[in-house]
């Protein structure tokens, strides 16, 4: 089966929509870390996102581009991270109800976030069959229309355009680096790129406790995540069907790091260029500096998908 | 005594001078904090300056104003902090070599900073007394010119020009916050504000376990700094004679708070805002946080002084 790319018509109007209501994220540089990566690197900072995530841009897009029925019924997604809070505010944002089914162990700062925005949350048990039942129940219940994280061409198009605002800024990229996890951001990375700057190659970094992007990239098929595990818990999700189409067609490699390698780069950013990143922001960052010769003297752009962290949780120790 | 305050004309030299060496630091804003706050908050981002820190802006400075033969002996101080690293930098991209003072007990990251950036590093005792018997000794082996790390007006003109940046970037602020330790940043901040933008009051956050010039602020006499101890690592300094007299005659108020003020606060920028900053810069915004009221929907800027921490030693839980 092939599926059909969106056009570049579909990015450029994603674009249009999405743009009164995203932070146009800063592109920042760092000389010590140019330094010892051996390239020009380019940071597109999207942890100073609203929500602290690109995950804002696609709530949007796909909220956006919803009949005034949907949007009168509501949305309706599962997560327990930066998309629950991402659909919750481009809810708010455009009045529309937002339901959000989350396990009852989610932390309860992350659970108020959503409640923050005016979101209603409904617990689950953790199991993601719980997740998945009860949500279809709330859809049942509300004729809510249900809001995928990232298997969603709508989705997929939002979150391209933290690339697209990128190529405006700096021009002629030899890469563009980003995280793989349901593949949302890469995939849409990977379509801007395309369209916009065909000479930039689009290269993931996946956690090797958590490879299965790798793996269906390696062999042409979709595997599953089984029993991922990483200290990025933003990319243990399964890679998405949809973002697979254009991965495949697109993407030039997914180098695989490991935890040693993410806590390493991520530290690296923190103390050098004073800025908060999520270990999964950390991922790309580790790609690179594992493989300096291939990326040496190159222009190459990193984005820095969010900046959530719970910092009781953290130690660099 | 009065002390002649440093001119208008000082001040735009100083910025003239520095200009082209130091980074215009961005000015951030975060509707969050705003909302806790309950005012506008600008934060001047010298966590982003080069070494860190806004110490480099003084260490620019005064290294610019030596004579050729001066630059030609070179330069010395002693410091295991932001000063160290401000002085060596300054000092190598003017080709000016640089001695430092440091005590044994320095980390060897910081130790390894100041030699990474070409300065000569001589330790000594972890003593004020021994460090300012090796400085001599050096000064008096070299004939380097001392640069001390606050009281000194090319200093205090040198961290004035952070404020300047700020007063082009944002007009009418009702405050200016910075933390105070020996002064340089308060008083400068000051200076630039009584010269650029008077009618903003400049008041200062200091902590309750250093609170010297709290005490030489109420009483209008220096007092010195006993048995200091605060996790603001770079407050525990004594207030300079040079920076109290411009403080005495243009801040409006030095507030103090506890050490758990000053550490929820750090977590509340670093969580928000998605940047690091250290434990100092956290100091004028709990001094904020602590009187909402007094600053109840005002226009206020906070400088934050610096970036540099010890990500091993810091915890959150």
């Amino acid at each position: 089966m092939t599926m059909e790319l969106p056009s570049l018509q579909d990015l450029e109007d994603a674009y249009k929509r999405v743009k009164p209501l995203v932070h146009r994220t800063p592109v920042l540089t760092c000389k010590a870390i140019d330094d010892i990566a051996g390239c020009e690197i380019y940071f597109k900072c999207e942890n100073f996102q609203k929500v602290g995530a690109f995950k804002f841009r696609g709530g949007s897009n796909t909220l956006l581009s919803l009949t005034d029925e949907e949007k009168q019924n509501g949305v309706a997604t599962h997560s327990s991270g930066n998309h629950a809070q991402a659909v919750a505010l481009a809810a708010k944002m455009q009045n529309i109800p937002a339901y959000i089914v989350m396990p009852s162990t989610a932390p309860s700062v992350k659970k108020n976030a959503v409640k923050g925005y005016g979101a209603e949350v409904i617990e689950c048990e953790p199991t993601l069959q719980a997740r998945e039942e009860t949500l279809e129940k709330v859809i049942a219940d509300t004729g809510a229309t249900m809001v995928h994280p990232y298997n969603d061409f709508r989705i997929v198009l939002g979150q391209a355009t933290a690339a697209v605002e990128l190529f405006e800024d700096v021009a002629q990229l030899d890469y563009l680096l980003t995280p793989v996890g349901g593949g949302g951001l890469l995939s849409g990375s990977a379509l801007a790129a395309h369209y916009l700057s065909p000479e930039t190659k689009v290269v993931a970094g996946e956690p090797e406790g958590a490879d299965d992007a790798y793996k269906s990239f390696q062999t042409g098929e979709l595997h599953p995540s089984v029993n991922p595990k990483s200290i990025a818990d933003g990319l243990l999700t399964s890679l998405g069907e949809k973002p697979f189409s254009i991965i495949k067609e697109l993407v030039e490699d997914i180098i695989t790091v490991s935890e040693e390698e993410i806590k390493s780069a991520m530290k690296l950013v923190w103390e050098r260029m004073k800025i908060v990143i999520e270990p999964s922001s950390a991922v790309p960052v580790a790609a690179l500096l594992k493989n300096k010769s291939r990326f040496n003297q190159k222009k190459v752009a990193i984005i820095i998908s969010g900046g959530n962290v719970d910092l009781e949780k953290i130690s660099f120790s």
